[in-house]
C-alpha cells in the first residue's frame, strides 16, 4: 500500500494559503486572517478533523450564503463580569477576539468573567480558543452547542450537537492542561473521516435512521446519530451545553436552525460561552504548581497521557520539520486559492 | 420476605431529631441546624446514599476528632467577583452558606461571581448546594472533590475522588433543571449502599485492589477501587474537579490528606468550588422559558426522564405523607438523639 507523499509545509505558509482561499470567498481581511490561522493550528497540532479537512465545509458554507464571512461583531458591556457578543451571522472565532482583551481586563479587575456568543458559527476545535487564556495564566471553561445529530440517553430522535466541552488551566515547568472533549461519544468529524476512509467505529457511538445501534459512519450519517458519552451523564452534560452555550447566549438551540434553505450550508448556527478566571486571586500564588502536581500524580497513577500533549508533541515535530500534508490535498488548496 | 415497617415522619421532626444528634457530638448550634437541614432534605428527596445513611458517618468523623464540628468559617473578599471561605476543618455547608449573600449579591453586581471553599469536609449530595441558587434565578455550577477511591483511565492506582459536578438552571413552570453527577462510574455513597445489601454492581463500576474489573462491591470497598464514568472523558472532568475543587480553591487533592491518624474518619478534607452567573443579564429575559423549552425537547427526544424530576415526584409525596423511615433506623436515630 502506498503512502500518500507528503509536502512539508511552514505555519506561515499554511496560513497564508488558507487565507487567501478565505478572501476568494467573501471573508473580510480580518477574519480571513483569523479562521486561517486556526485552521492552520489545528493542522499543525494534529488535530486533523478540524485542520485543512474542514476547508471544503467552509467554503461550501460561505457560498451558500448560510454564514457572512464578511459578518462585523458588536461587543455589548453587560456589566462588571459579563460580556455578551452579537456575531451577525458570522464565525465565532472573530466574535469572540474582538472582546477578548476587554474580557481579559474584566478578569484581572474582578477574579472571574463571563462572555456569551450568540448567532454565530463555529466550525473547528475547541482546545484553540481556551488555550490561549491558560497561557496568560487564567482558567478557561467554554461549551459550544452545535447542529443536531445526538439523540439523548435512551431517546431516538436527534436533539444535541456534538457540543464540545474545553478546559485549560496553566501548569508549571509545562503547557496548558488543556481538554476538548465532545459530549457525544464520537466527534462527528471523526465520522465524517471514518466514512471517507471506509472504517468501522467501535460499538456504542450512534445509531442508524431507525435508532439502532451501528458501527457504520456511512449510516450514522446517512439519517442516523450519535450517542452521548458516558450514558445519562454524559447526556446531562451535553443538556448542560445547550443551556450554557444557547439558551444563556440567546443562540439558537443545535435542533433549532433551519439551513436547509441553503444548500451545502454545513457550519452551526449556534452560541458560545466562556468562563474565565483569575486561579491566583486571593494569594494563590501556588495554582499553576498545583496544577502541574495533579498532572503529573495522574501520569503516576497509570494514566497512559493527558489530554493535549499529543498535540503539543506534533506541534514541537512541526516547528522542526513543518507540517506535513497530503500532496494531493495541498494542490487541492492552493487550486482554491488561486481562486 | 418481609418488608422493613415504615414511619413517616414529618420534614421538621425529621430535623429536629438529626439536630439533636449533631449537638451531641460537639457539632456547634449554628452548624448542626445546617447539617440537619441538609441530611434531611437528602432523605426526603430520595438521595438515599446522602440522607440517614451518613448518620453513623458524621458521628463517626466527629468522634474521631478529624473535623471539627464547631468550625467558624472565615469569608474573604478577593475582589469584586471572587470569595474565598476557609472552613476551617469544618464542614462545607456552614462555610459556604456564611458567604452565600455575599456571593449572590456580587453575582447581581457583575453578572457572575466565583466562591473558592477550602479546608473543607463535604460529607453529602451537592444538588443541595445549586438548587437554591436557581431558585433565585441564578445558573449555578458546583464541584467538590472527595477522597481516593477512582484509578484514572488505564491506570491502576485510586487518586481522584469521586468528584461530583453539579449544575442547576432556572426552568419556566417547573422546578429548575438540576444534575448532580459523580465523575466516578458510580457513586460511593451506593457502593457502600449496595455492599450493605449484599447486591452486586454492574460491570465497568470498578477495579479490585489489584486493579482488576470487578461487581463486587465488597471488592471495590476492599482495597480496590472505582473507575471513572465515560472513560477518558470522564477522566478528564474528574481531573478538572480536582484542579477547581482542589488547585484553585488551596484545597487539598483527593489524594493527599491523611485521616489514618484518626480512626474512624469518614468525611474528605478537600475543597468545593462554586460559579454563579445571572442568566438573564444583559436583557436575556427569556432564559427560564428556553430552558424549560430544551427540557421538553429532551423529554420528546425520548428521554426518559430529566436529573432531578425524581427527586421532586419524591419531594411532593414527603410532602403529602411525611418522610418514610425504617422503623429500626428510626430506633436508632433516636437513641442518637437521646445521646
Amino acid at each position: 500500500m502506498a503512502e500518500a507523499t507528503k509536502v512539508h509545509l511552514s505555519f506561515d505558509e499554511l496560513v497564508s494559503l488558507l487565507e487567501q482561499i478565505f478572501l476568494n470567498n467573501n471573508v473580510s481581511a480580518t477574519n480571513a486572517r483569523i479562521l486561517a490561522l486556526n485552521c492552520a493550528s489545528c493542522e499543525r497540532d494534529g488535530s486533523f478533523s478540524h485542520g485543512v479537512f474542514r476547508v471544503p465545509g467552509y467554503v461550501s458554507s460561505l457560498k451558500s450564503g448560510w454564514v457572512d464571512g464578511a459578518a462585523v461583531p458588536e461587543v455589548e458591556d453587560c456589566g462588571p463580569a459579563f460580556l455578551r457578543v452579537n456575531a451577525n451571522n458570522g464565525f465565532t472565532q472573530p466574535a469572540f477576539l474582538a472582546a477578548r482583551d476587554q474580557l481579559v481586563e474584566k478578569v484581572k479587575t474582578n477574579g472571574v468573567a463571563v462572555m456569551a456568543v450568540r448567532r454565530s458559527h463555529h466550525f473547528s476545535a475547541l482546545w484553540p480558543d481556551v488555550e490561549p487564556f491558560a497561557d496568560q495564566g487564567l482558567v478557561a471553561l467554554s461549551v459550544v452547542n452545535s447542529f443536531a445529530c445526538v439523540v439523548p440517553h435512551g431517546g431516538k430522535k436527534a436533539l444535541f450537537g456534538t457540543n464540545p466541552v474545553a478546559f485549560a488551566a496553566p501548569r508549571e515547568g509545562a503547557p496548558p492542561f488543556v481538554f476538548d472533549q465532545a459530549t457525544s461519544a464520537i466527534a462527528n468529524g471523526d465520522v465524517q473521516m471514518a466514512a471517507r476512509e471506509g472504517k468501522q467505529l467501535k460499538p456504542g457511538m450512534g445509531v442508524d435512521r431507525d435508532g439502532q445501534p451501528t458501527t457504520d459512519p456511512k449510516a450514522i450519517l446517512d439519517g442516523g446519530a450519535l450517542l452521548p458519552f458516558g450514558g445519562h451523564k454524559g447526556n446531562s452534560i451535553a443538556l448542560m451545553v445547550e443551556i450554557l452555550g444557547a439558551a444563556l447566549t440567546g443562540g439558537y438551540f443545535s435542533s433549532e436552525f433551519d439551513w436547509s434553505t441553503h444548500e451545502g450550508a454545513q457550519t452551526p448556527y449556534t452560541g458560545q460561552m466562556f468562563i474565565v478566571i483569575d486561579p491566583e486571586r486571593g494569594g494563590n500564588a501556588v495554582f499553576q504548581h498545583r496544577v502541574a502536581e495533579i498532572c503529573d500524580l495522574a501520569l503516576d497513577a497509570g494514566q497512559e497521557r493527558l489530554p493535549g500533549d499529543r498535540r503539543h508533541v506534533t506541534r514541537a515535530l512541526a516547528a522542526k520539520d513543518g507540517i506535513p500534508l497530503d500532496a494531493e490535498n495541498l494542490e487541492k488548496l492552493r487550486t482554491l486559492a488561486a481562486g
